[in-house]
């Protein structure tokens, strides 16, 4: 079986190419392959199957994204995961760009590469609920609700964000997020320009989070003064314009249209190879991890 | 330039081929491989050159082991990461089984192939050199002080050892240790069968470490009851025997002969592959981390 091992921004992922779905990954074989110790190693997996073998018209996306986590559940979309598996498909041949769609669970993606060569990938429109609160570390924050199919708390901050203490989960009002939320801690460095640290649910602390990339535009946007767009024009909370999003893993940009989001970055092919036959069938001597 | 990933109980490597020592991978290099979100990940690189290229007589050792750790810099040796080498040069018919030696920077190494496919090295004699305590979480601790060529500090324990609080750093007598120490918490499970976890100086809590696995098997031996082997002949703290060494990563055995140490273990290839040229040059696209 070949991957191919990618980044986008520190969130890793290993693709593996099955045109036609006859492999159908276990969860257990994805949660081997994604352990960092006695794997390859990576945040999740895409599979690259043809879209029209598992029910997507061809006319609407060539290939479909089947993302896995690295637990081996399944996972609707993933904003650095799909730029990835742009920049796969684009290296190979498998996909005419500059700009093409991806069929997803979470419906179709359009995906398109930058002169540079990041890959920008359309988020769908970021959809606010309301402001809530957080406690992280000893202190008590302010946010934004920011939902991008998946929910975060956007919460501003006025000091650098790597001083914030995530190594416990952050504490949200449950009544409004029944289901958890990322939790992002964002701090204004200059005109459109964020950093950002995020704590995923079910994850904890990342390197990237594509959907956290945007709803920390979204929140600075919607704290920023209205002089610029749709919203210093009609004066509603509208802001459009490109923020720059600092994450640990690196620099992504962030579009807001006003009906949508774009999410810019650098989509990076690490290494290509084949996994070892004795590794795949489990026949590799006593890799099993003991009870200790 | 080729690589394959593979790993003893947990502890993982990537393998380079280098038959003619051409390429002398950088520090940075290294790390940039090692890094497990933005490279390939792994706790080291093992570096395979002929001996004979690096001034190493071909009639000891055919091939050497250029060792690095994840941070690109130099070690010795590691007990796991020669075996994982010795298996993939068996694998590739790099060398003629089932036993042959491995020249490294603490000397030659011994290894050989079992039946059952694990690979066992020789990790010459154990040196007691007295008895300390440590300061772990917020007890403390009785430890046996054994050198493998790196210090260790081997505490038998009463009870599971996934209890004791290793999330900081032990504390030991810098007296004893002027240059730190590897700190073992080991307890008896059975007959010459231990449970091991292990904080590495440097590395923090790993999955597994060869060196620690022998000392652990010494400071079991040495407590237990002289009814078998040399020790019971002779009385002297000599005691002959294979321990079972249970670690977070697997089961390892260490034969303890009276005059050398013997590590056996499951040594497996995860993947075999190539980089990527444009990331190996360092050409993809803004990859670097950002300092938030």
């Amino acid at each position: 079986m070949r991957f191919a091992k990618g980044h986008g921004t520190g969130n890793d992922f290993l693709i593996l190419v099955d045109p036609d779905a006859t492999m159908a990954p276990s969860p257990d074989l994805v949660a081997r392959l994604c352990d960092r110790h006695t794997g390859l190693g990576a945040d999740g997996i895409l599979r690259a199957v043809r879209a029209s073998t598992v029910g997507h018209g061809p006319a609407a996306a060539e290939w479909f994204m089947d993302y896995r986590n690295a637990d081996g559940s399944i996972a609707e979309m993933c904003g650095n995961g799909v730029r990835v598996f742009a920049r796969y498909l684009l290296d190979h041949g498998l996909a005419d760009g500059p700009e093409f769609a991806v069929a997803t669970r979470a419906g179709l993606r359009q995906v398109r590469e930058e002169a540079g060569g990041e890959i920008t990938v359309d988020m769908g429109a970021p959809t606010v609920t309301g402001h809530s609160t957080a406690v992280i570390g000893s202190g008590q924050y302010e946010g934004l609700e920011v939902s991008l199919g998946n929910p975060h708390l956007a919460c501003l901050v006025d000091r650098p964000v790597a001083e914030l203490d995530l190594s416990a989960p952050p504490l949200i009002d449950h009544g409004r997020f029944p289901d958890g939320a990322n939790v992002e801690v964002v701090r204004v460095r200059g005109d459109r320009h964020v950093e950002m640290r995020v704590y995923e649910r079910g994850s904890g602390v990342t390197l990237s989070c594509g959907t956290g990339a945007v709803a920390a535009a979204v929140a600075a946007a919607a704290a920023a003064p209205a002089t610029v767009g749709p919203a210093a024009r009609n004066g509603r909370a509208r802001p459009a314009g490109t923020w720059t999003v600092q994450v640990p893993g690196g620099t992504l940009l962030v579009t807001l249209t006003g009906t949508t989001s774009l999410l810019t970055g650098p989509a990076v092919i690490v290494a290509e190879g084949e996994l070892d036959e004795a590794w795949l069938a489990g026949r590799a001597v006593a890799a099993t991890l003991a009870t200790v």
